[in-house]
């Protein structure tokens, strides 16, 4: 079972302006290769799928937890993505008529690179790649084989980490290049966890690998703040009351990557504090979420004082 | 952000015997046109790229807390997938060695329908189909307009209704009937709440279509269990504290459908109790957990006392 | 522009039984590589895509009319397999009350290799191949070169020959026997105009591959009763007025191919007068058209009356 | 069985240049998720599937007798991309001789968004959508139960509105700006058609929910002429002589929607005006018809006359 | 450049029956997530991209040289699915006359898991898998990072040499059991000179996950012959003078792995001897190579001697 | 079995500059509908399935032999693509460190057509088209029926040098230049000995449809040195001794096109010269071969002296 939580797993700020190409580029983590939805795709499964569950408690907690966390990272790349092709959020949108349609108000939109997330999904994010070409059942290995679906996970969050750095690189606005940063931390957390996961299973110190690309975390501007809070020592249990076994794999006297800060490694039970979820505010003329939507906001507004 | 509970939803009784063909049918749940993928994909996508959310309230915390449903539903047609397909939990799976595997003991396999989900998957759950077809994008609207949305999300549990039916005729074994017992009330108080959304917007009566198909719950014996708990009146906000506004629409003063048991609607906080997952007990000889798996159980043994 | 008749091309025998492996084997007819949904889409967006067409007259004609027939052998085809897995029609259907749904009435649904087109499509025809695959736009050529695209076109009808062939080769059943023999003469009709057409333009008496493969329609049974109205030697405009000058490439002195029964080919206007459609008559047990419809039939039995 | 007429349903003003994004652009009507693909694809396969015809007349009959319309939706929409993917007719094309390859010539196809669009098909129509990924079988929905199909239908003409405004709003040309608005009158009419067919079985008032998105025909300059003549009112039968029992449906009293120009909704038999279809004059250097083609010019001018 | 020699690299027995759903099965193994498809074309698209070859030589060659290898087992597998749907070669298959096919001769086929693989191919390998689902390029990493890439295909070894063992656990017939055995030993090859490359650039010693799934190739009868044979500690260049390079990694006082028969590691210049490549004798019922080849036959015997 | 050299088939010239939607659009020709991985593809799988190998052996080497130049030609396409994404060879990338990453140093890549062949292949060549979708079965053709397969081949040949034409027409580089001038070149030899194989079959001379499109080679500069040599006479068997029986076909007596210079064709034994592959020299910012490679670089200097 799952539970929400209205918040983000961080803050992004607002998008200086609206940039649909970099809405597509971070598509690429999203819907892409080694994006959030596989990494989401394949732990969901393999948790589904995870055989003889008490006998490997720690393994299974490992995996279902940060199921857990990969879904707040689609969530976030989501956001992400929507607030990059929607700009800030100003308080009107268009005028209450919706504005006139007929002079081409959207004209630029004919020459992005995702037409069709503007056209079908008004900018929103959709689990596809950067060239709108869509996810789907070949990114997941769920194969029954504890070895080889973890051996899997270490490969996918250290590519997963490669295509972060490469997204990152093409991004100036701050709104995107705060999710690489996030997912940069967390995706190195989790590369960690893989390694430490086989390392006591095979005995092979994996965790020489990282990090892969060999760049260190410091190098990026926007990861300095969670290093700072120790966001790499941490895996939270997502949870209210379970998944706490897997601190026999990430903690029990084992520490930080050497290029890191260092300190012990550390499960907290729950979740992060977080941040805010962005308005995205409507475009009438666009249709969001009308084109005179005046009338549903009153009876939004009468059933929220009805709920309360 | 998303937090996850080791239970499932509904508690599934174990299977009598593995069915492949069995837990192919299921998949046309889990990633078929109707499946449980499209529902989970439809919302969550709808509520990251939510327009408005502020004004909207009542709405975006409807399909925001349905979501988080959705992943338990997920799970719950992944794990009865897993379940028919391993057949009923036994206590040591083959003898320690792995089993001797040179004479074919998987002959059968190579007939079933979905054989690449016994080669490639051992037999666990996928985003595909029963024809193990993916599932993919084509599946998900998420438009941005509000009114568009969820008629496409009224429509799509009705839809799902008829296929849930469909699924329901095929199946002997009382661990898949399960399943789709608990998904056809599930998926009728969704149909419900789109149904009454719209009809606080536009006046429609939308929810005079149902059941469609028409044919009430109580004709499903494995739904009755269900009605009698009242679950086809209760909406769960599947949160610690958030979406609650729902009940400005699910509740303030609505009642359950006209087949169905009499009472008023409600938004329940949190989560309803759910039941216990499958052990999934592996099978050496399939290579799950692995071939002789008996040191890596004593390694999580380990790892389980170190964790406490 | 399009018109539509009430009226298949061809008169199809019931089927003795439903047979759904038989309906799925038809499907590689329609959705498959060489099927009917590839022929109309190569020539539908030929015709339209065509460049200097007055010039050109003779040769657009040809591909413009022959579209309109794949249109119909698609609608032939698909009628073809919704009976095959629906079985023989039968007065009434189950009983009014839908029957009893919960005893797994469709049990042997569960082993059918194509359970999508139970459990989504009630055994309706889709454009998919005999494995539930989706036809697609790689199925299509079209370049905008005359030479090519008709090139293209003639090897397409020896292909789509051959796979008709065989997939006539794996049936019983005299509805499914009458589409591939009345597909077959319908076929050689096209690949021996795409050569002729050819032949016009270049010289090359690509005539002379025909039969591909070698076997002469009188060797199929199914055939005979065609080739002795005559419908090899015919390409009918399927027109009110317009395409006539595909007459210059049909007929204008040519005859029928060696093996067949001699005569002069010729260009009908119109349509041929083709056979009455089957009924189709539902099964409420599987929610077709629904699970309690006679409410609905009286409903259309008033409409119907307004209507008249 | 379908005909075909050398017409479009709509005249199409020539385009004033070559612009391959906008007719990429137009691809989302084509083969994107609510494209004229979809339409067709869903509303053919159902009137082929469709049970108990006999019984649910009128039913059948709006749904057979739309197909055939949006066969001509897809050759309006693929003749507008092909336009502005070509540019204005002009005369003769480049130099007989196919003129100078060498150079470089379509440099400018190299930064296109759908640069398959002009290397394979020389700029024609395909079934892809904005991006050029393919249209599918994934977009088809054919249940078998009228209710589901028609909601479906509904609601598909409720999300291609949407499309089709948002496809507008990036288009100056008055190519792709004429065929939004045509489609735009002509998808009210069957969403129209749907909610009156729905309304007939459950007594639910769709037609409330039009139009949406809540925006009326009259704001779009390119739907006032359609709108003058009445094109609101009408559907026609695009037929010889059947599915005239739509008129229980669509007539039978029933009027314009509020927001439209007042009056009787009517079926007509037969087919509109419609206009003329563009030359689409070939362009040698790429290859269309061919590098050098008088001679086939020549011979198609021969069998021209042939055939008179 | 690539080079071609015609012979397998492993003799297959011939099959004892037809069983098209054994190869069906064995289709994983060609075009499923970890088939033969998928190693070749990672090794060959990163052997094209691979970044500054000079100075990483070793590494480039052991990639280069492996994907000249994978070619052959692309052909390996294709070979035996091809055998084993087609049952054991007979001198002169049916009558020259092409058999009577009017009697329903490949009515078994309607029944078999992967239709389309008679229907359009006649039994003949394709790049799909055990269902018939397409590979594409989503089983392709190639980042150009090498150790991502290196690791990337240290898993894929392992993976595959798991998947590989669930098709050798469903197959009785020799010529399928040939084809896994034969795969197993190279495939463990390959996973320890991955393994090797990776421990010389980052000193984890990967080589200690071998085998996994941990099973000794020792308890696979089919594999033995290759033990004996020295096959487990060679790589060979398969090229006439090229890629000796790799020797640095293979070899250079590497030895066996310590589950199998004892020895130090070697290259080998140029290819194993393999063995003889099936006729597949033609079936003409079946239109392969044709309906009556006698003609054909004739005209290859006179250009054959003209050949020579 | 198949063997590889480290050469090009023929020497490219290096680019100019960095032009990722040049190289997107050479990708058309790598894995588009005409591509070289079609060709490929359908070569390689009808000569694996190829039926009664030894009376038809000089169709089955000719199949067999051209197989082996297509793996060179994918090989050629996909070093243009990489090098065209790359740009030129510069001696040491960016410093030792990798550069800094934190300045959006890829900014432009955001905008480029095929975002993700930068992002996740970092400008490496991939099976897809110039839009980034992938190549998949769909393009395969392999029937088992030796007429069909070798027309369609034929008219693969044609097609795929209209698109090599349209490709060339849209590139100003050098390197994407010789890339097309290179292959029409030798598709034009392909074309001519499929057709020189289906007149010795069926009496009808094919080759009459050459060249089509109706350009001569001579027209393209890039073409005169490949037709100087005497390249579109002959055919190698690509192969150490076999599959010189091809010889009865292209040989024995035949002569080059008209518009070609004259001269007698042949078969050559082996291979073509070729040239010299391409650095590809790394970019450490972008983790190609990684951020900081020198150690990687010294690793690998000393395991090449050792392998010497």
């Amino acid at each position: 079972m799952f539970m929400r939580i209205d918040k983000l797993q961080a803050e992004l700020p607002a998008p200086k302006r609206a940039d649909p190409n970099a809405a597509a580029a971070l598509q690429e983590l999203l819907g892409g290769k080694y994006g959030e939805m596989s990494t989401l795709g394949n732990y969901m499964f393999q948790s589904f799928n995870f055989r003889s569950k008490a006998k490997l408690r720690p393994f299974y907690s490992l995996v279902a937890a940060i199921t857990a966390e990969e879904l707040g990272h689609v969530e976030l790349v989501s956001n992400g993505v929507a607030m990059l092709a929607n700009g800030p959020d100003v308080p009107d949108g268009d005028k209450g008529d919706g504005g006139d349609i007929s002079n081409a108000p959207f004209e630029e939109m004919k020459d992005i690179r995702n037409a069709a997330a503007f056209l079908s999904g008004a900018g929103g994010a959709m689990p596809v790649n950067s060239n709108g070409v869509s996810w789907n059942n070949d990114f997941i290995t769920s194969t029954g084989n504890i070895v080889v679906d973890l051996l899997h996970n270490f490969h996918l969050e250290c590519g997963a980490r490669l295509h972060k750095l490469r997204v990152y690189e093409t991004l100036t606005d701050p709104t995107g290049r705060e999710v690489c940063g996030y997912l940069l931390v967390r995706g190195s957390v989790h590369a960690h966890a893989y390694a430490l996961a086989l390392r006591k299973i095979t005995g092979v110190d994996l965790d020489k690998f990282l990090p892969t690309p060999n760049i260190p975390l410091s190098k990026i501007p926007e990861c300095q703040k969670y290093l700072d809070e120790g966001s790499h020592r941490r895996l939270y249990t997502f949870s209210p009351d379970d998944y706490k076994e897997m601190a026999g794999i990430w903690g029990n006297g084992e520490v930080a990557l050497p290029d890191d800060p260092p300190g012990e490694l550390e499960v907290i039970d729950g979740h992060p504090d977080g941040g805010k979820i962005a308005q995205l505010v409507g475009v009438p003329s666009a249709f969001t979420p009308d084109y005179a939507p005046e009338e549903m906001f009153e009876i939004a507004s009468k059933l929220y004082k009805a709920s309360r």
